[in-house]
């Protein structure tokens, strides 16, 4: 193991499920959302060759929830993001861009519609509780917003559905994607949606209170032993192969959605009521724009990264932000922000690594 | 050393600080503001001995700034603000808890005023930033906020003032408690003011910029070599005997300043344009508040928790927030929020701590 130690604090919150994922030998933590996220188990290659062939729990309470709540929820989601929400029906969540009046990212959560009156943001690492609080003090909405006692614990995995049939039942299993049904644990009802940071598949279970996760936790465990289920966490390698994108390495507060790929969600024809709306119109053309890159050379270990990227000429064009040897494409695979004059498909760049300069390639798509 | 691993990641940014801090042979960090912050190098018992002692520089660039700048920047900062802010010199800086509008805390920072227009707030571990923003767009200010590339570093200790008076030079020591001057390094003018998160006096450099942060170490560490300047950081045990509470710890988003103690700071005659201020007018008498206590038994280690406190009736009446052993006052120190049915000097009260229970003793004073 490379990197530091973190000194215990309440200030950096357990979870329900730490005593769990310790027993099940956690060897890294990062923080996120102020809490506690395992990084590593067996290794990051080990939990990913197995993320890709089982299933996992991941402890992801750190992915805390802003609820918004209140006869002007609608409204204040809707003030955040370039992404209509209009059409979103009451049993689905929307992966959103949040932005501020700039039109630059503040925020990737995804929102699931609870009703019409209430959303959660299921959150990557800002406060954005503290955003949506502004916003409705400033604007005088008719709105609660708090961070409720809701601790995600996702099932990622081939062997997810699996898993999920033999504990909640076959119902739940047809749920859709980027859908949810509820569920009953100890006399909770506990959203479960089919949605997690893998592409493998699975579910995200919301746990409900903090005194339920242990025996959730083992629920799932006892159930999935001839699965092979384990403790996981999301995997560097398996989410740079499907494009999945973290805010804070290559998606920043500088960003706009257009630069980062996530134009798709942006309709600037009718979410007009999106503060950010009037400056992503006028920054719908990026002059730079995320990558899928392949770097040549010995393998890298995972890492996310600013290594500037160059031209023949030997101008800065962008950067690398993150990047690992892929055990199954056999390569390093990577993301990067370059300049709409090198981004094409096909564009060779230099990387500037710690270990010398190497051959970038721009690619079409992710490998996932 | 307890504790677990933290991956490296740019999401948890380095400071200017950082390969001399790993020089100095820091062993463990926490994440504050997004950001490695030091915690141990000797550890803790040495550090906070050497800290009483002589002079440390601490790499303290998590303190990360809001700057709030435009011709509303004054209201903006009074809105979120119980302490009447009128009244700062140019050259002051004033510890303020701000608050949302149900008056609970949401950060205690230090704010520095550069000019009427102009102000930094330098954060304790919330994104106030997004506060900031959400206000000023929700009340059509005319204000800027972002966060600038400033990272303080502290000098600290009972010779701070004689190393700095070496290599910045006598008027600067003439400096009175936060307040600040600036002074020029290697072309760049920084704000240095008479503060920082000990009692054992000394200063925070503002470096502005991240190109001169080693420049700036070496300068000092040079300087200070006969003094016996070392790496050190903020000391949980120096901290607690000199009261200075920490927010996510000691200070949560469910408390109201009162509440902790910093009633003295709140001007509720005049600060009405605090967004707080009705809120803070109605729970100006706390029903619980926070006050140091003394623990009965063996030594215990620097620790934040949520240790349950109960009267002779076994009920409930509050918490220990941060406890320690202190070598100096040689008893077991702490700090904890009790109920006003308890928190007069002299109650004795007992504590469930993970090595049973405790006798503990309501203090009037802090130790410093």
């Amino acid at each position: 193991m490379t990197g530091a130690y973190l000194t215990p604090s309440i200030r950096i919150r357990r979870t329900p499920f730490s005593s769990r994922v310790e027993q099940a030998g956690v060897k890294a933590y990062t923080v996120y959302n102020h809490m506690l996220l395992p990084q590593v188990f067996e290794s990051i290659e080990e939990d990913y060759a197995h993320l890709k062939r089982a299933v996992q729990l991941w402890d992801v309470a750190a992915e805390r929830q802003v609820e918004v709540v209140g006869p002007d929820a609608f409204r204040l989601v809707q003030m955040m993001t370039p992404r209509d929400i209009t059409s979103m029906a009451d049993d689905q969540c929307f992966y959103v861009p949040m932005v501020d009046e700039r039109g630059r990212m503040l925020n990737d959560p995804v929102a699931i519609k609870r009703n019409r009156n209430r959303y959660w943001l299921s959150l990557a690492d800002t406060d954005m509780l503290y955003y949506c609080k502004g916003l409705a003090a400033g604007f005088g909405l008719d709105v609660q917003v708090f961070e409720p006692d809701v601790s995600p614990l996702a099932v990622q995995g081939p062997k997810a559905d699996q898993l999920i049939a033999r504990v909640f039942g076959e119902e739940v299993v047809t749920t859709r994607f980027f859908r949810y049904q509820t569920v009953s644990f100890q006399g909770h009802e506990m959203v479960i949606a089919r949605s997690g940071w893998s592409h493998q598949g699975g579910f995200e279970i919301y746990l409900d209170g903090s005194d339920y996760g242990e025996a959730l936790w083992d629920l799932l465990f006892d159930a999935g032993r001839d699965l092979d289920v384990r403790a996981g966490c999301p995997n560097t390698i398996e989410r740079i192969e499907a494009g999945l994108l973290s805010f804070g390495s290559d998606i920043t507060i500088e960003h706009t959605p257009f630069e980062v790929g996530l134009g798709k969600y942006c309709d600037l024809d009718t979410a007009t009521a999106c503060l950010g709306h009037k400056a992503l119109l006028e920054n719908r053309e990026p002059e730079r724009q995320i990558r899928p890159l392949t770097i040549a050379g010995d393998a890298l270990p995972p890492i996310d990264c600013r290594w500037s990227l160059t031209n023949s000429d030997g101008e800065s064009v962008g950067y690398v932000s993150s990047a690992t040897w892929s055990p199954d494409f056999a390569e390093n695979i990577a993301i990067g922000m370059v300049s709409q004059t090198v981004w094409n498909a096909g564009t060779i760049l230099d990387a500037q690594t710690p270990t010398g300069v190497r051959s970038v390639l721009v690619r079409e798509k992710y490998w996932n």
